[in-house]
């Protein structure tokens, strides 16, 4: 039972329904909400508001909200409030199918933005008052102070700012979780912000609770469900090769004294690449490594037990289920091993930079000269969108982007002319992998980059037409520092959405 | 005489002719020389070396260097290598015709890289050994330390790396500029990183002259020459248009609450827009400002004396040749307001997102989803290059960009559906203006950011033709999340190849 995990008396006094803590949220109002990466996101009271979003509709009466979270959630929230049509503005990342289907028929406003940036635009005022905050804890203490779950997201900052306060208490999530966590409390706006005293990516420089101002809370509601814990699927081929070359260009930079043996912290995107690098890095004879990333994924828990990986930072977690069991049986092992942060922190400019990260993220489509679409498909769709791989790839160490060379089963090449949407610009990207081989576009002017873009990384099905493009690019383009044929840059994209293949 | 500027015995001693210097610097070296945005770079040491090497040529010997700078030189250095043909790599940024030209032709390299990442970079070995280091200075003190000129740039890491070093002591500089300069020398390489412990734009947080080991210096070379100071044009109306929104703006979100009274430290791109900007806030009524900026120029000069700005902190100058005199004649009272840092510390993502900066910088293009082009124009030749535009866009408080709605008399449209190069993503840009107006971005999904822009930034010339891409992009486009339609997105660059003009 819940009730045991609220050790504050006023709080149990405010336990309600889901149903009875959404009635208090009105329409038109921004609510911000826990979760980040289908972890620690509330699993009951979105539900009900959508549920009574839906009544209203069916009584003719308008409701929508503006929802702002950590980063992506699950069905339950994303999905259920987008099917509800109860969407106003969706900020600031999110996957989930409902919702996607509705942004891109233009039905939903969404706001794609770097994740570090999301708590400070929020406290300049850049999106007006947050009126609701419905926040999962796994406890709240005597003191009222609240355990975070399996994510800290945007947590503090929703407490601190929201006018009302909704929490819910999951006793699905471990207990033991207190002592994990790491909330910095020393942010401010400026002209007062002060350096922030992390130097390494185990340091602790918070405390291990959320505070809130208790006159704040309207509602405390019991809850117990699991996380949005999808498998990911086995290791394919091309995602061992995909590991194989960077880790083979890992062990090439330590041995040329670019790179310490240890490496330096790595930050992995959520998928089933990075999780290939991570088990590739398991059989790599690196030892002592160390992580400062969003989110924990089944490959970093592995590496941790078999003692290749020292330490984690994170903001949430995305397990395999068989994963989350595993952490909860160990948590106590784990809970020495991990630290989970705001994300403001998690993946902060100033931090990123002072640990040299290692960024190793997806992509959807890179072009010759090292631009780099993360979010769109075909310049106008979007998938999912930028999350923190901006943060990590403008100020980290090193900006690796993986991918397949291939996608819709050959149709789709991810090396392209010309991107049709970019998130990172060739001023950014410095090492591209496919299953092919690795493009290392440090120190090369653009032109040599389409070079080694082309011969290491494209798939030969389209290695002939993006050299016939590049050569004719060079001889007609309007100039040769980046030569392009403008009525031709996009034409793969063209190709794609009129036949279904980029192919000729 | 520069003799006077030598203090110490043993750097008296290497005095030499800029010919017998030049004569020092091999073919196939990567020389590293001071320099940023026309201020500080050696005067006489590249002429000679151009000259060398256009006799090395005539002879038929190969002769090219890779050239590194803090940012744009001057003809005495970037064009006169240029035109001699000696450069074959060109890092990180520069403004030079001849040099534009051969980049342009496909005949020398270009990487054109954020000014924040330029030191680190090479600290990390990505640009090789730097074989010879070329740094102006205004005097040598007795001890053997060096006392910057008008830039700093990346003069520390030049001096650190270089393997062998030519000193040009310019008596042309102030010789009282001693004092000004602040080199940190705090810096190191990951996993050895600490926080950078300056807090306010004025902060002083090193030493006010270069070290340089005595051991590496192999040449001294006196000279007498101005920086490129070139002047500044007079205000014309669309730059006090655009001034004038912004100013307006400013004083907006000063009323609302999200700035302060004196706003926050402000960065200004150099050129005729952000100077009238800069007279613009002469006259607005602020009083108490601040600059953590790169460079600084007229304008900001003029603030310093009417005294509407308290203090700026800056790399380099770009100063019109009555400023000069201005700053010479008044140097004791400049001293004890303009702090001159490294690149590295100006437009260091730590330092910026901690203060807050408001970013002021000019654009060749913006779209209607708030992409950015700094760079290249009709995609394919370069203009300038990124500069440091990037490390305040992406981490300041507020990012601006500043053009006419119109370029070439009317045929080319600042405002366009797709930019046909991306420096600044549309997860980065804050606010556009034009002479037409303001539009502000915070806060908007990509549909509702192309109204505004289209509606307050673009030209009545070009209104309709954006109003009429934009609403069949989203009746027809493959997404309605950022709708385009990719067989006419470039195509307003296409007509402007084909005919000289973007208009149908």
């Amino acid at each position: 039972m819940s009730e045991a995990r609220i050790h504050n008396a006023r709080m149990r006094d405010l336990v309600v329904s889901a149903e009875a803590a959404a009635a208090l949220i009105q329409p038109g109002e921004t609510v911000a909400m826990s979760g980040f990466t289908g972890s620690g996101y509330p699993k009951a009271v979105p539900v009900a508001l959508a549920q009574r979003i839906e009544t209203a509709h069916s009584a003719g009466q308008e409701f929508k909200i503006n929802l702002l979270t950590g980063a992506s959630t699950a069905p339950e929230l994303d999905g259920a409030l987008a099917k509800a049509e109860g969407l106003a503005l969706r900020m600031p990342f999110q996957t989930d199918p409902d919702a996607r289907k509705r942004i891109n028929a233009g039905e939903l406003d969404y706001i794609d933005i770097h994740l570090s940036h999301v708590a400070q635009h929020v406290w300049f005022g850049f999106y007006g008052d947050i009126d609701t905050a419905v926040v999962e804890v796994s406890s709240i203490l005597e003191d009222g102070s609240l355990v975070p779950s399996t994510s800290v997201g945007n947590n503090k900052t929703w407490l601190d700012l929201a006018k009302k306060v909704i929490i819910e208490v999951n006793d699905w999530q471990p207990e033991d979780v207190l002592g994990m966590h790491d909330v910095y409390y020393g942010t401010a706006l400026p002209p007062h912000r002060k350096p922030i005293p992390l130097v390494n990516a185990n340091d602790r420089i918070g405390q291990t609770t959320l505070k809130v101002d208790p006159s704040k809370i309207v509602a405390v509601v019991h809850t117990h469900g699991p996380d949005r814990n999808s498998p990911f699927k086995a290791i394919d081929n091309d995602s061992k090769l995909i590991a194989a070359h960077l880790i083979d260009f890992l062990k090439h930079e330590v041995s040329k004294g670019r790179l310490p043996a240890n490496l330096l912290p790595l930050q992995s995107g959520v998928g089933n690449i990075p999780n290939a690098v991570l088990a590739g890095l398991a059989e790599s004879g690196f030892r002592g490594l160390t992580a400062f990333t969003e989110v924990i994924q089944d490959g970093m828990l592995d590496l941790l037990k078999s003692g290749v990986l020292d330490y984690a930072s994170c903001t949430g977690f995305a397990l395999s289920p068989e994963a989350n069991e595993e952490f909860k049986h160990n948590i106590k092992f784990y809970r020495e091993r991990i630290i989970m942060r705001t994300q403001e922190i998690s993946n902060h400019p100033e931090l990123v930079r002072r640990l040299g990260c290692i960024g190793m993220n997806g992509m959807i489509e890179a072009d010759l000269y090292g631009n780099v679409n993360s979010t769109h498909v075909m310049g106008s769709r979007i998938m999912n969108g930028i999350g923190g791989s901006g943060d990590f790839t403008r100020n980290g160490f090193l900006s690796t982007f993986l991918s397949p060379s291939l996608a819709k089963g050959g149709d789709i090449s991810a090396i392209v002319p010309m991107v049709s949407h970019v998130d990172h610009t060739e001023h950014d990207v410095s090492i591209i992998v496919t299953e092919q081989g690795l493009a290392d576009l440090r120190g090369l002017a653009p032109r040599k980059r389409a070079r080694v873009v082309i011969d290491n990384c494209a798939h030969p099905d389209f290695r002939d037409a993006l050299n016939d493009y590049f050569e004719r690019a060079m001889r007609d383009g309007y100039g040769r520092h980046t030569p392009h044929l403008l009525d031709e840059s996009l034409s793969w994209h063209q190709r794609y959405i009129k036949t279904g293949s980029m192919k000729p």
